[in-house]
């Protein structure tokens, strides 16, 4: 089973900048962690942008939608910002059909030792080879439907629209 | 949806002992870890025994059957020591029906920076959720059913029996 | 020898917020570096403030000077952040004399793996324990007296005034 | 100031082998941890063997020894399994005048997040620069002659003899 991995920035890949004192991107983390995690799974990494999710516009949105259809690959994982996460999510799920689409991203960076990134890398990869066509978000260990999630601010998890 | 962690031992939870100089047990890290993951998981975690899996015998792994056996959840996560993972496998693939059992482990104690282990229980803990009933091993980012897995020692991966 | 550390913030000890995405202070992380460093000198651990060194007045300048003056230690190491450590180094240089007093500081949050502090931290306590009284900048691996240092912000290091 | 560092294995150094699950040696950490340590002294690093400090046999310290003689600096920090650290430090001690020589090293791996490494060599290399012509070993923060000080097993520190 072959995954496209697209890379989209967050805080996933957000590094310090040490003469700055600023968090920056530089390079994406995705290729060092798919090794990390010892991935022997047939895995493409493609960087489609690298901004934070807050900056994220209408035409990003665009692209990452095109970028999924275009894909050859039925499963696909999106690394991503959490802060509009859900609405990427929703937008792929208007305009993509037929495939799994997984969009995952961290609490902390993956080069700040304490980041979740690993732990959501290694979910959004498994949730994309074996949930059913639809687009998702696995955060917190749990997977959710794209017409069904919010982040929940406050605490700074995913829970179910209700919830 | 429930699902509870058998923790065994093996690499997953070793530790440095600096006054020996010398790998052993102490408590394990899955505590730790699912924190450190944000996993929001309705998780119970139960710690059977703490040893290298070189060191399993048949009574241990009675000891596991039992244990899914006589949990209430349907889907079950084990941390294990990669070396003899495919043997209990097998052994809950034949004692356990009804139930997604994933046995999980790691090439590197978690404990050391550059573990695998964090992109393995959350890879895990996604198998589980998702995956019909039956036995599995989660290691590499892929699933592999019990009947049809083994660990390539010279590269330090699983594979399928023929792979 | 009694050595006192007084911590005033810095890069040193800023954390990420994951809530907000940005960086700021919560605890110092002194005690736990000198118990990583397995530390058996007598140090007593003061917070003064938890400051970036960009937002440092007169007042606290003057609060460090007042701090070093009554402290019975004829020993000290300051935690500092580095953009500012210069400055207050000069002013301390004029109102402390007779003790010898290094300050140190982080180009990389303590917190974020990939930090120099350790490596500063054990270089500042043992300049404090064998340098003649003096005020002194220790950074790189180095030592610099408060009268002939500068940071170079092109490329994050320290060097003397003609370097 | 140039530093020469003598590199000879020790926990420093040790590395986890995820094939075998034992403890070996490869390269030796002790470029990167500069890099790290943004150390902008001049130091050349050589490694002169890379074994635990219990397999130490007489030819190793007459090494040790011998390349301490015949390095052209004055000032030399060696890395040292923390086992037999302080008899290398006595053969020293009796056979190279006239040098400041720093012994350190470590009781975890650097390797493994949580060394106690990067802050011994911070240090090590702090009071290579600053002490008189002598022998001495530098742990725990502090330094100790090499005719007065003894690794407490127990508790895995080091102490002046009597205490």
């Amino acid at each position: 089973m072959s995954v496209r991995v697209f890379v989209t920035g967050g805080t996933f890949d957000k590094e310090y900048d040490e003469l700055t004192g600023t968090l920056h991107f530089e390079a994406t983390h995705l290729p060092e962690m798919l090794r990390r995690g010892r991935c022997m799974l047939d895995v493409r990494v493609d960087v489609l942008m690298m901004i934070d999710s807050l900056e994220m516009k209408e035409a990003h949105r665009q692209r990452i939608v095109q970028a999924c259809r275009e894909a050859p690959e039925k499963q696909i994982v999106i690394t991503h910002g959490t802060d509009t996460m859900v609405d990427t999510a929703r937008m792929l799920s208007d305009g993509v059909p037929g495939k799994t689409i997984v969009l995952t991203g961290a609490m902390v960076p993956y080069a700040f030792g304490s980041s979740d990134g690993l732990f959501n890398l290694g979910s959004a990869l498994s949730f994309a080879q074996t949930l059913a066509p639809g687009v998702y978000v696995a955060m917190n260990g749990r997977y959710f439907t794209a017409d069904n999630v919010v982040k929940n601010r406050d605490v700074g998890v995913f829970e179910e629209q209700g919830g």
